[in-house]
């Protein structure tokens, strides 16, 4: 039967240290919820540190990977689906996922932002971001959530997929 | 030998008047500079008045179409790529455009803004909407530009071209 | 640590009843290895026998779904890939597998064995097509393998992943 | 109005003398007709000739790009769809092109083949690859056509397209 699937997605080389520290207790409380964690698969940022908190705590991690190749795989990604697609993958990563938190900002992580919103998925972002904040909330109405830590991101989630 | 392409990306059902205006506007511009014009293909918006107005003045419009079919194909669309791939074709967009223009702003314009920055490329924003202009500087930096009028959009994307 | 994952690829609709034999019991012989079983996901046919096997037999199975949305989605899918991509998908479908095993012939599955092949990857064919074997014995040379029956192509696998 | 497209699909370094001859008048036919030639669009192999081919007579050609950058792409193709999507563009060739011509065969082409058969395209074989033709005929059954000259191939796409 179909396991819920929260999707992370954040910058890669450019993710803040919060931002990692964020997706490292992001990826532990998703694994105790169990649902599986998704994410875009990279050994860097938010990717990796999500991946990582998962794992500790017995988790099952899923990688949207960009390349053809598996040179960039996190260690912490149990099960690696290789696209080959670079950024048309970010599509993929929010279909697939029943809820999206966004953790820090950054190019691609806007896209997976505005994606999801056009799949009407709901999408919780925890940055610091105020510009993001002001314009995904215009744009995505009441499909966008705001949290301040990775505990209220997941308790926000867990009343969406309830 | 490969020809200048500009891409328009802009609402399709949620397009504003003034995004249509400033779309056909801008379709009979980027024809008159023997640019080819591509968009997301539809029949509705932005996307299709960008199309009337590169055919009128003459131009030559190329449409990458989201569904397997072509129900939905513009009739000012000259070459139809047909995708079956959803929004993951709005990377496809952004990565065959020499300069992305924004007419408009809705989810999927959005994400193609996004998928433009992380592509490295060069993005004009021509709409009335300050947070999305406030975020797309702020993350893209000097590859974004703010026009205010479809012949400002046009001047700029000279420029970059060159 | 990323698990190995085997795909199983076969037609949908028009799998015959061997095939769905054969596709339950690959499904079982691969959750026994404890492998991953990854395949097209819907429910039917081929990649509905083999999920259900694997489900049997206590596996884990992943589905790489080629439409938007979760109708056509095989309730012994666990993990769900939504690619909303088509047949474009095929070609995740191979590059994610370790090895590919096909089970049946159909236009997809025609095609699921010859990007696998362009991708490099070892393919094992199950079925009685003798036209389907000369051709892609020929295309392939090494990297195309003769099964008779799912515990020898599972031996196979197993040598090819070892 | 939408242009009528024919795809010409064979290998890139793995094309004979032949399949390259064939390809380069293919192009020509097909500009002579005034359709559109797509293709894969590298600078090698049946792309690049069937390119050549096509602005010899003064066509226009649509190259669908694998890569995500501009590097590899055949002088001969006027509008480059840069997909970045590896062999997963396949699917598109097949979805754009009114008619596809096999010219050659591979694995690349193979898979275009099969795609193509899927999505229910008539498909002409354009080879001296005789597996390839009774696999294939057997799996499209009528959507299935062999050509033994460029001439041939041309007559037969001309009938289907009406």
């Amino acid at each position: 039967m179909r396991k819920i699937i929260i999707g992370v997605m954040g910058p890669g080389a450019g993710a803040s240290k919060r931002d990692k520290e964020n997706a490292l207790e992001l990826g532990k409380l998703i694994a105790q919820k169990e649902w599986v964690l998704l994410n875009g698969g990279r050994r860097e940022g938010v990717m990796n540190a999500a991946s990582k908190g998962a794992k500790e705590a017995g988790g099952l991690t899923v990688g949207i990977i960009p390349t053809d190749n598996n040179h960039t795989i996190s260690e912490a990604v149990d099960i690696a689906i290789i696209t080959g697609m670079g950024s048309a993958r970010n599509n993929i990563n929010v279909l697939s996922s029943d809820v999206v938190i966004a953790c820090g900002i950054g190019a691609g992580t806007a896209s997976e932002i505005a994606l999801a919103l056009k799949a009407k998925k709901r999408v919780i972002l925890l940055n610091d971001n105020l510009e993001s904040q002001a314009f995904f909330q215009n744009l995505g109405k009441d499909h966008v959530f705001i949290a301040s830590s990775p505990q209220e991101a997941v308790e926000i989630a867990s009343k969406i997929v309830g």
